[in-house]
């Protein structure tokens, strides 16, 4: 239409799967969501209110990368985890996704484009189109275990390429990046000029312990400039809090570099609340040990409930993986992802065709992780019924 | 350097006025800052603390434009005020800066232009980079008591040409739109096919009556799609809460397909926070009817001050205006803006030169009144002092 940009047309053409959703919904009929991963909805800790009205939370202090306070609080969090590092190379953002937008902007100019893993969550096509910037997929190959191969970043690279973003773990895949992975990588991006983004938002929900397995790309010396990015989202449960942030490491004159670029583009906005910074040292302390413990515990027994419900002649299989909030079942290619899910949804239960995140190869449904035991047991005994070969 | 974007290189050459109060301030000389403009730190009331964390405020329920319930008491507080303006038509952002990111998004393609008023504050020229977008000024004529000259806007357009910026009152010449004012401009607008964006950050600090004044764009009748922007920076004081707002108004199907592709790009990062919309009631109805009142009484009584400070044979005005946060002064050509702004900071001064506003025909300085009655009282004092002819 005249007089809108072409980067805010953005498609409306509601898929089978949410059109029979809004139907079940409209008719009030019951449903058990495996969709659920808001962390507010999943009877998971909360902090106290009184947390986020700390003294000199209606003052204002313009600092464009983030209160020296808030800064201070999550490095001397992040190195206590250890990821030994400085406050002064960290960036607070809004969240996680606008940090990506700061990244884009920095990084790119109009028509450049980023390497993004497929599969993965659909977050990067939309935020990456509004700066102008196009992504190009690079595969997780399955043989791999959904891990990063760095062949397959090399082949899809082209000469406008900025940067490689990897999810560490992937989400949904729940697989973490190795030593000799990342090693590849950043080498690859240091010949190429990449940046490596690395989005670790699930990275402090690990199931199991693993040899050689890299939680954090921040604090580490490595030939690229990296970014690595979190946020309380994920971290402590709380998205309505809008914080992020991002580490900025790499060789030292391109990270002051791109610190002092952030600093400007971030002063353009001033994007972060004050009261939640302040809340920051509190939360950190207070709040996410607690609510982390009873996240673990929570997706660690849905996980096993998944495999209980799991009949010895099953046509499906879990997808072996190491974290997250997220499980990935394979299932029969036929009748294929949708009509598995509509089959699911007339059950009386929600869950996601792999598409929505770019999987290949094979028709997969994703799970999160996060609902109530109850719920998760009995939507996962109606999911073993509906896959049964004898279900039809 | 390569690596990183054109977008991201922005100038880091200190100008002469702030290098000398850096050596101010290392030296920790006295200073009366008459460029704070932070509301926060001028002794205004400020709402009690425990309003910032509502029950609920730890939850999160994803609303792309901003919980209905926020939306309907902003509806409210407008309406109350004399727009008549429906929820639905509000949307929520972060700030009246992001608000002007997302429409940038919205109306442009990289390349196109807005055009935006001189003199103005210096906010959009960054923000429009930083999306691509390209800013051609209008000139506001001094002839025309800094008001709006529809033909100025006209001479300004070109092809690119996507949106028209106003601020109403200016900032910080503190001109209203007028009724013939808005009707041609919104009429110029429909004729060519732009938006019109109307930044009415200081809009409630009116300091006259004024017949035929425009407060606010929005639930008017206007034949060019409007987006009226506002925010609690201002509003409230309280620019460390991250809340603004924009009503989006026009004919009809114009205003809808704006508004559902605002829901797309909001959507992507969903920026305001929980607690600050949940508490957005209580502040329109509780704080903000007592800041504004002070707010005005300071302003009013500082600007009496400055008159009073002003001796009869001076060879300085100030220049007329009807509402906002600041004065302008018009001073003798020579020795111009910088020299006067140096001579008046070693006499402990601080106030800003024309030129960071784009002021043009004739030297001016920008005021903030507001701060305390004492500094500016003492302040102004010097000023008439240093700006006397008689002073050399
Ligand atoms: C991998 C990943 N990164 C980032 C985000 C967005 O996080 P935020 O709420 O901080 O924008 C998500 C949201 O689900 C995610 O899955
Ligand atoms: C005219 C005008 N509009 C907008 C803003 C920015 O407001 P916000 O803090 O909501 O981004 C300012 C800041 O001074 C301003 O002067």
């Amino acid at each position: 239409m005249s007089g809108f940009s072409a980067r805010s047309d953005f498609s409306r053409t509601p898929n089978p799967l949410a059109e029979a959703l809004s139907r079940h919904r409209a008719r009030g009929l019951p449903l058990l969501d495996l969709t659920e991963s808001n962390p507010t909805r999943a009877g998971l800790p909360a902090p106290e209110e009184a947390l986020l009205a700390p003294p000199g939370a209606c003052g204002y202090t313009p600092e464009a990368l983030g209160l020296p306070s808030a800064r201070g609080a999550l490095a001397a969090h992040l190195t206590a985890r250890g990821a030994a590092v400085a406050p002064e190379h960290l960036v607070l953002t809004a969240s996680t996704s606008e940090a990506y937008g700061w990244l884009f902007k920095l990084l790119c100019e109009p028509g450049d484009n980023v390497l993004v893993p497929a599969p993965s969550y659909p977050l990067f096509e939309h935020l990456a189109r509004l700066e102008g910037v196009e992504v190009k997929p690079y595969r997780l190959p399955r043989a791999h275990g959904f891990g990063l191969d760095v062949d397959e970043v090399e082949a899809a690279r082209d000469a406008r390429t900025r940067a490689v973003l990897v999810v560490n773990p992937g989400n949904p895949t729940g697989h973490y990046l190795h030593e000799g992975e990342l090693a590849a990588l950043a080498d690859a991006c240091a010949r190429h000029g990449l940046a490596l983004v690395s989005d670790e938002v699930f990275s402090d929900y690990a199931w199991d312990a693993e040899p050689a397995r890299v939680a954090t790309v921040a604090g580490r010396a490595l030939p690229a400039l990296t970014f690595a990015l979190s946020g309380l989202s994920k971290v402590a449960g709380l998205p309505g809090l809008k914080l992020g942030w991002m580490h900025v490491g790499g060789p030292a004159s391109l990270r002051d570099e791109a610190l002092a670029r952030l600093e400007w583009l971030t002063d353009t906005y001033l994007p972060v609340g004050t009261p939640v910074q302040l809340a920051l040292p509190a939360l950190l302390t207070q709040h996410v040990p607690r609510f982390q413990a009873a996240v673990l515990e929570r997706v660690r027994g849905n996980r096993r409930r998944l495999f209980q419900a799991r009949p010895a002649d099953a046509t499906w299989d879990v997808v072996p993986a190491h974290g997250g909030w997220s499980a990935v079942l394979r299932i029969p290619r036929e009748p294929g992802e949708e009509a598995t899910c509509l089959a699911l949804l007339d059950a009386g239960v929600l869950v996601q065709p792999g598409f929505f995140y770019d999987f290949g190869g094979g028709a997969f449904l994703v799970l999160s992780l996060l609902p109530q035991p109850e719920v998760f047991a009995a939507a996962v005994d109606v999911l073993a019924r509906v896959l049964s070969p004898s279900a039809g």
